[in-house]
């Protein structure tokens, strides 16, 4: 990251971490191990990455926890949270072995969970020094850990959606026909860093370019009454995402549209706002992914929906819970995920419309107020 | 990369994956399986990412390659040089088990090595799927193929060395006494940006904050006659990347620099200037590490050279070879890397020159040109 990341106060992250230790014990590990990203961030309030140095976050069952980190960049750590809540901030120089050193004095472990961004590299050389301890995922004893927001987090969130939500205002009068993507993608690039700190990405899908649901942008240049999906998301300095998808109609004709286009959007409509309307809790993740696909499907496009309806969304743009078939996680206040199906036609066109929500007891919390209508 | 990339014609990585499979096979390995990064990106030509989605190259030891992806984001490799090249581009789906498709149909593999891109979440995976293979890392494998660039590669990174050293160019200028690093370091990412498609790093360590080596920068305000370390990086549309670093005294005024500082960066120019005329081929990277060590040592300032001489550049900013102590490899023409030897006062000042060179037989090429005396 080029910008100053801010963060909360230190006592977020000691009680982070003691959750974190608190969930380790409770599901019979002896030590989770948390590579640089937003985990990592998460817990420690650092957004520190070493590029191919070792850099790690050690949580043992027992004991206090333990960051290890190249001697270059460790002086950061000092004056991130972790230097106040007095965790052990471990240098080690190049030459040294790190993987050692991050477990020395420890327990000997036998059961070791890894956070999914820790990178081959460190894998493998953990796996070799702790050759007889089985090694799992933390994904979901993490996904405990950070699914449901609080406050603070939810504020920032909001923020996001705000940001990214004035970047939308400004889409229709950049959509003339005769621009390339390519034009109107620089242009929110710049608005997108207007209202965030970086950009994450854009995604300017005009016409059959919109059937590919990850399309970012091209040449291409727009005619009248293309449909032209818009998915676009920053970051903001706390390292909250933002993500919002509107698609619209160059030259706001709708009248112009491709023939259908018009109808199966008001299916897209509808099932977006049933996923919404599911998205409470007790209901599982499953659940919504299932009231907006079976929407679609009854109304002829089900194969055309290629994409799950969402993911989670905090200080990494995709994170559990993953709003998709087979994950039964329930739902929880707190919990923030996009909601955004999608129909692809190939070769002719591609629709999608996504909003962030956070879980209510009785109804979710919309983080993003745009208007959902095509225009 | 919210750039469009360049890549080269589809021929050259065609080249690239028969030298990687002749690779795997005289090494004893059965697969091997690359994430998406630089080395995805060397062999493929494609930039893609599909963040926790399964995307990697699968290189049999015997029979055909296969790049397996999400089908959400397999549309864009049908465009890169990959499609041309006629590899198998098999996409799969949410709720699919893309371990299983990434080496159905291949002989069962006994010795698997893994690009060290691959996250955690893949590497588990894959590893319970095919628990009775040994895994390793492909490292090794893996930088014997991009170690040393082409002509055409070469030709990328020279651009960018030009680039970066257009930006020192404006530095003695933009440091003024009263502005803060954060102030320098917002110019700095303009000036990157004007001449490259991405913005990579930008360390502005001024007085104090020069002795950590990995500073980005802070508010600090600047007073005349404080050391600065411009260290700065970005990465051109092709993926290739600049790296340099100057040491400046703020105001251009060498008289007002601490006590010792002047006599001080003299050894670093000979230690600096040591290490170019030992980058040839033949030398190893530890002897390269050790002509500039050598000349900090005997000069009293040995424990504060605090990292390894230099690495590797060019789809990454850090790759192999690592110029440091332990690493036998032995110097080839067009091998490019980093020379960048330091010294770091803890509380005081530091200091860092850092040039890119390229191998060359009987001397390097200097891919930086901006004058390395202090100013």
């Amino acid at each position: 990251m080029t910008f100053t990341p801010t963060s909360f106060a230190p006592s977020v992250y000691l009680e982070r971490l003691h959750k974190a230790q608190s969930i380790v014990a409770s599901t019979g590990i002896d030590l989770l191990i948390v590579g640089t990203g937003a985990d990592f961030a998460y817990l420690t309030g650092s957004w520190m990455s070493s590029h191919e140095r070792l850099t790690a976050l050690v949580v043992p069952a027992q004991g206090d926890c333990r960051v290890l980190a190249p001697q270059t960049d460790y002086q950061d750590l000092f004056s991130s949270p972790l230097g106040e809540i007095g965790v052990e901030i471990r240098g080690w120089k190049d030459g040294e072995d790190p993987y050692r050193s991050a477990v020395e004095g420890m327990a000997k472990p036998e059961r070791i969970a890894l956070g999914s961004s820790l990178t081959a590299d460190h894998v493998l050389r953990f796996q070799q020094l702790l050759s007889h301890a089985e090694f799992s995922l933390a994904t979901y004893a993490l996904a405990e850990l950070f699914m449901s927001k609080d406050a603070a987090e939810i504020a920032e969130l909001s923020k996001a959606g705000a940001a990214i939500d004035a970047v939308h205002d400004a889409v229709p009068q950049l959509l003339q026909a005769g621009l390339t993507e390519a034009q109107v993608a620089a242009q929110l690039h710049e608005k997108i860093l207007r209202e965030h700190a970086e950009v994450d990405f854009v995604i300017v899908g005009s016409g059959p370019n919109g059937a590919n649901p990850h399309h970012s942008f091209s040449d291409r240049v727009m005619e009248h009454g293309d449909p032209v999906v818009v998915d676009i998301g920053g970051t903001l300095p706390s390292g909250y995402h933002s993500d919002c998808t509107r698609t619209y109609i160059v030259g706001g004709d709708l009248d112009a549209a491709p023939a259908g286009f018009t109808q199966a959007y008001d299916v897209l409509l509808k099932a977006q706002a049933a996923g919404r309307a599911q998205a409470i809790a007790g209901s599982t993740a499953s659940e919504v992914d299932e009231v907006t696909r079976r929407i679609i499907s009854d109304a002829g496009f089900g194969e055309y929906f290629v994409h799950r309806t969402g993911h989670g969304i905090g200080l990494s743009t995709h994170e559990e819970p993953f709003i998709m078939r087979g994950n039964e996680v329930v739902l929880q206040p707190g919990m923030a995920f996009s909601i955004e199906p999608g129909i692809y036609m190939p070769g002719q066109w591609g629709m999608r419309l996504e909003d962030i929500v956070v879980v209510g007891d009785a109804e979710c919390i919309c983080l993003n107020d745009g208007p959902r209508e095509l225009r």
